[in-house]
């Protein structure tokens, strides 16, 4: 397959300084080999006029979630998932998962994310868009207790298991997977702590939704007599390869033991917003040391899959948390949507430079809310939108080339999903 | 010049219901005089698998200040202004203002802004690119007391007034003035009350920043024994044109000083998260009648002037304070981004019927983020982003087609920009 050479633009580098370089790939290992200048490849990809950025890494979504975008907003989150979430996700179908899926891998390339995190249901099918999109991903079936029988729950955490251990590894190991028991309120301790043992016996990570209300905290705190995440721990959680997404509402000692044991946070500031669950602790989570990546949540929630949102809003609402107009800076901010979400899932990309793996997008600096030019690190964090990127590169392969996505036809894709959507709705009412 | 249809569209309504609806556009008169199925004009813009909206109206922002977009961020406040904005303040010339407007005005244009607020200096520059640009501003020269002698100090009001005076109603009346006082703190109280007087004389409006940070609000009370709005009314400001911007930290009977004496708010989400100011009681304000529109403040904390990112943010923010997910509904953010913001400028535009003024943008629908299409108005608030405009119509005129601007070469403002920016921040070093 020879090399990749992407030619004439400037590059990001890990320490966030920018140079001229070029960034030669080898897409048969799907790692970058060289940055610098006067590079030459067998096949190029023309940079000029951009910004090479290692690819953006979207740590906690529930993809195919996009077929509910704009399906109902503006309602506190009892109602709208008792409403209007899970009666519709009682009706869907493995076909609606796929399309969802491609929909928003699809906005997800478009946009320079070039690996997910995601937790759903019907896995094999987000596997199957996965390995033909191109990206990376972290899979996982998402299991609840709520609701359901002892022994359906039961079955529900050995499906998640079980799950976790045949995709792991699998579309050339761009898929990896984690037991995702959906949170530490809707799932049973004894389950939770059978998702912690065949977690680690199939030696994949647990992720989990975790302290995102104080709706949840609060009741554990009262029955437990510990915070969530010590308690937590107790049942065989935060290892050193798990990760949580929220982590809105966290103590001193949660936050401790976070960056003690490894455990990675996943920011979602535009969700944590528009379903008011409150301020994340950003900067004092960076300040101890916590590996902390950023995630859209599900399109129902956000609504749009887009990480430069998550980026802005990450640094934008870090600064109101903190009440400080320096807390989650630029730098910081970026460092989390690409080394941070690359850190949480384990991956060894997020940073462009040598022996990194070739995931990349490239951004179009020539627009009027880019210019002029003072500071590319904080064009990336308050001006850059998921239109501005150009390219998408992930394992060395080109994914979008001049806008145009490659591995997938957005045409069909669109129509499908549009058509599932209406389906799916009218079906659930 | 006879009319303009804006054809094959779907066209978003007062009442926020959207119709499949053609628009028929009176360019002379510069309003619409139709909006239904199958009219027929002298010349056609073509609406295919668009949304027709209101042009958005930015009610506050400091246009020229794009040139410091990036130059300087993640300071706190007083720091910021200190150490990095005055500084370069103080070596602006004139073609700075000029290029900075230019690039704003060009920015505002792409992303679907028709009407904006602009305070700031030289505004005669200001003016001769709103003229040729083609859209509406109202303006002012912000005159600010702060480390200024007595006499210079009124001087600097005289020239607000009297700038405001020149410009009313150039530009074919697309201009219209406000006598602009920077704020209720850095402006002495009796040349608030000569700003109130000599706009009560022009028959313009006052337009100031207040209650933007605790730290602005707690001396006033502490050393005028009341809120500063009441404060502000006893100087003479809060008539029924008057407008503010930020209104951050207010309290119940502000609130209904705001709705009794019809006294305009200019929210502007973005600001006040990136400086830490706190969040707007936007909910509240809106359930007691006041006026309200967005604001992008200016592009050195934002950084950009992409309307919808506002219309976004109010949305979630609003959620966020007032600790409900209910608040600030969709429909609600984006009156505010239109028929809101119109009503503050005191405009006749803001919503797409017979006898408004046509000023109007075309969304592009066919995206990955903006499908399914269960609700437009959701994907207004939410997952809309600039770069999905593809016409903007101001007065009855086009000025950008198929997302290319007619009446600014976007290639020589970004150059002239770029070219300006560095010089002026070399010069101030």
């Amino acid at each position: 397959m020879g090399t990749l050479l992407i030619h004439g633009g400037r590059v990001l580098r890990p320490d966030m300084t920018v140079v001229d370089a070029d960034v030669l790939v080898d897409r048969e290992a799907g790692d970058i080999v060289a940055v610098g200048p006067d590079l030459s490849g067998d096949e190029t990809l023309n940079a000029d006029g951009g910004l090479v950025i290692p690819g953006l890494v979207n740590a906690h979504t529930h993809v195919a979630m996009t077929l509910l975008r704009g399906h109902a907003d503006d309602k506190p989150l009892d109602r709208w998932l008792r409403e209007d979430i899970w009666p519709v996700e009682a009706a869907l179908e493995p076909g609606d998962i796929e399309a969802g899926a491609e929909l928003g891998v699809l906005e997800m390339i478009r946009s320079g994310t070039t690996a997910f995190a995601d937790m759903y249901f019907e896995i094999d099918r987000t596997a199957a868009v996965v390995e033909r999109a191109g990206l990376r991903a972290r899979l996982g079936h998402g299991a609840i207790s709520a609701g359901k029988s002892e022994a359906a729950a039961r079955a529900d955490i050995e499906e998640s298991v079980e799950m976790a251990r045949r995709f792991d590894g699998a579309a050339d190991s761009r898929i990896s997977t984690a037991v995702m028991p959906h949170s530490l309120t809707t799932v049973t301790p004894d389950l939770l702590s059978l998702a912690a043992e065949g977690a680690a016996d199939a030696g994949v990570p647990v992720h989990y939704h975790a302290n995102e209300t104080a709706d949840e905290v609060d009741p554990i705190v009262e029955k437990r007599g510990r915070r969530p995440l010590m308690w937590a721990q107790d049942l065989g959680l935060c290892r050193e390869s798990d990760f949580l997404a929220h982590g809105v509402h966290l103590d001193g000692d949660e936050i401790d033991l976070l960056a003690e044991t490894g455990t990675g946070v996943v920011h979602c500031p535009a969700s944590n917003m528009k379903l008011a669950s409150g301020m994340a602790p950003i900067q004092r989570l960076l300040d101890a040391g916590v590996t902390v990546g950023l995630g859209t949540d599900g399109a129902a929630s956000n609504n749009d899959l887009d990480l430069f949102d998550e980026l802005r809003d990450a640094a934008m609402l870090g600064k109101l948390a903190a009440g400080d107009a320096s807390a989650v800076a630029a730098p910081d901010a970026v460092r989390m949507a690409t080394a941070g979400g690359a850190a949480v899932l384990g991956i060894d990309a997020g940073r462009i430079e040598p022996g990194a793996a070739a995931d990349l997008a490239v951004v179009d600096l020539d627009a009027p809310h880019l210019t002029p030019d003072h500071d590319l690190v904080s064009h990336l964090a308050y001006a850059v939108n998921g239109s501005d990127v150009r390219h998408t590169v992930c394992d060395g392969q080109v994914l979008m080339r001049d806008r145009e996505v490659l591995t997938l036809d957005a045409a069909a894709v669109m129509a499908r999903a549009e058509r599932r959507a209406r389906d799916l709705v009218a079906r659930a009412d």
